[in-house]
């Protein structure tokens, strides 16, 4: 664990298949305005609008409504949240939904009272916020993210084909999270095994980073084993609770601040993902798993140490008789193997990727410094073109 | 994951080789009397004591000092502690030590103002606080029990021979813990493998519990594996910075709630190490290593699934061609060859227990039912018997 760093998390999470119920603990601790956020409409198909209406009402709360947060929320949308709860003085928000919904929840906590435009302050220029904050509570109804216990927001201006991630302070984490993993259960299975590579991408990003061996690498590997052994039985059963549970908890933990202490971090399969996103409103975690393969088998050579770790100890390679590069390929080999399994998005052209939006992603690309290869935009092509 | 839990953990951790100077952060926030706590004198010796003062006289603060806490802290000295607190209308209790001096400063921040005797309260009916409490930080020089992050805390009443550990809930965790691995530096090699199996006896206390299958299961391994692979070198090179880190990080998640979602918890090694404390005033953790192999050995048949899965991802058997006992068995054989290698106490003769305490000692540990299997008295006096 080289450096300094400050672990600090205040989101309080309830976990269970009764966890709605702690609603009725949390509301009281906030005024009598919530401004209710959801996405598309599922929260009502099953039965979670109507539930939360009836908590709401039973808290004597106002509730302030703003739906439709689409899956890849828009400045525009945040411009318009901003305005709805700052007319409105809200005192909570209640986010019920993804990670779309949540990230954009903290867009609109830290956003409504900003003086000036907030996609210029916190998404490009990515200052801290010092202006008022209003809190946010959120109910999950699917994984992947992370964002139920972090300060990610991840917001798409569509006019400039940007889709930035910023990282607001604790101060921006969610109070508390309701984390039930049966509303899971109604998820699509293209977005469910989205979900399910974008915690598994987060992990990555993170391990594949660094020279030193430090505890947070030991918990990652656990935390990819735990995802690798249930999602193999979700993907089967979508309804088995236990995987489903495992899940939800493994997401969580694999993006709230925890395993990146000690790491450099490298983000780059992310920053890619963000900018084919950008071009193409494809979902985030498909965006993720259509470059990886090309990306990791890149980077390989540049920290072949950790992916001979990381075949060993996440993939149960065998290394008896094998030079480093073999047992790394084989690592590589057999996480390609399971993305197949599971269903994921294999390349970029499924995404509605056409050759020549490929220098416009490129360059649209943050480029980051911390993984073991800092790419140049031509190796950034490059890696395009293998993913297509 | 199974059950409905609630995970909150407000303690904001500064961790690194010039983590002191946040002390200079968290003091504006509190008032002007700060209770100085510390142990017997180490803090002087490394300088540490010196430069707390300094930092506390540039803050503007006046110092209440109270030293000379025990590695077990007595019910009189939490008296005292009380009655220094009350009487001097302390706003922040500042400890400075290892897990006994956190254990007893957050004794003190939930008795100092308790009507009752705090030992029948709190210690023998463990009933929740609720009377005002004096906000704890702390400056860890130790590593082992995980106090820093969480609500434990274990007194030792010497006149009824009773040890017991009572778990403060979070009002009462520590707001903040400054983590410097160098302080740990100078801790004598005996305290400081015993600190060692102590996080490992947290971590497998969890561990052995529960026929569930989950994450908490999976970050367990990665945290023991991190523990074992840094101790072996730490026992070589005390001042390795890198090793000293990864364990003190790991200590304070292998106690800080979070590796115990999801679990039933099994917790008999420590109730038969405490029980053994009350008697002979051993070290902590020499007292776990001293019962952990006769103990594990005699409950392994009613857990053979788990030891069997401890000994392939923990200790690296390899499985093929053998039965699950052969597995579980060489799993632990491996532990025993580690938990000699670095040098622990690993029987309880050695700690000054003697045949005619062994009754009394197994009247003193309270059974608990998280576990494989449920004790009785006369399995306790066997397990002892074998510990001779």
């Amino acid at each position: 664990m080289l450096g300094t760093f400050v672990y600090s998390n205040p989101t309080k999470l309830y976990f269970g298949e009764d966890s709605l119920k702690f609603l009725n603990d949390e509301l009281p601790k906030y005024g009598k305005k919530v401004m209710l956020i959801y996405g598309g409409g599922s929260i009502k198909k099953i039965g979670l609008y109507d539930e939360i209406i009836k908590i709401l009402k039973e808290n004597d709360k106002e509730i302030i409504e703003d739906g439709g947060v689409m899956p890849n929320p828009t400045v525009e949308k945040l411009y318009e949240g901003c305005r709805i709860a700052k007319e409105n003085n809200v005192d909570l928000i209640l986010a019920v939904g993804g990670g779309s919904v949540c990230d954009y929840a903290k867009a609109v906590s830290a956003s409504a009272y900003c003086e000036e435009d907030p996609w210029d302050k916190y998404f490009i220029r990515m200052e801290e916020v010092d202006n008022k904050i209003i809190p946010v509570g959120c109910v999950l109804t699917m994984v992947g993210t992370g964002s139920e216990m972090n300060g990610g927001s991840v917001i798409t201006n569509t006019a400039t084909k940007q889709k930035i991630g910023c990282g607001f302070d604790e101060k921006v984490f969610p109070k508390f999270s309701i984390l039930n993993p049966i509303y899971t259960f109604s998820v699509p299975r293209y977005q469910m095994v989205a979900g399910f590579f974008d915690i598994m991408s987060h992990i990555l990003e993170q391990y594949f980073s660094g020279d030193d061996d430090n505890t947070s690498d030991y918990i990652m590997e656990g935390l990819l084993r735990s995802l690798i052994h249930s999602s193999r039985i979700a993907v089967k059963n979508p309804k088995d609770y236990e995987a489903r549970s495992n899940i939800m908890w493994t997401s969580t933990w694999a993006l709230n601040t925890l395993v990146e202490k000690g790491k450099s971090e490298d983000w780059m399969v992310h920053m890619i993902g963000q900018a084919i996103g950008g071009y193409t409103d494809a979902t985030h975690g498909m965006t993720l798993s259509a470059v990886s393969m090309p990306y990791y088998r890149y980077i390989m050579p540049y920290g072949l140490h950790k992916f001979k770790r990381y075949a060993i100890n996440v993939w149960n390679v065998n290394p008896d008789g094998k030079t480093d590069e073999q047992i790394a390929k084989e690592g590589l080999n057999r996480m390609e193997e399971y993305m197949k399994e599971i269903g994921l998005v294999m390349n970029i052209k499924d995404l509605g990727v056409t050759e020549d939006m490929l220098e416009g992603i490129a360059d649209n690309t943050f480029i980051l410094t911390g993984g073991y290869k800092v790419l140049t935009r031509e190796e950034i092509i490059e890696i395009l073109k293998a993913s297509m």
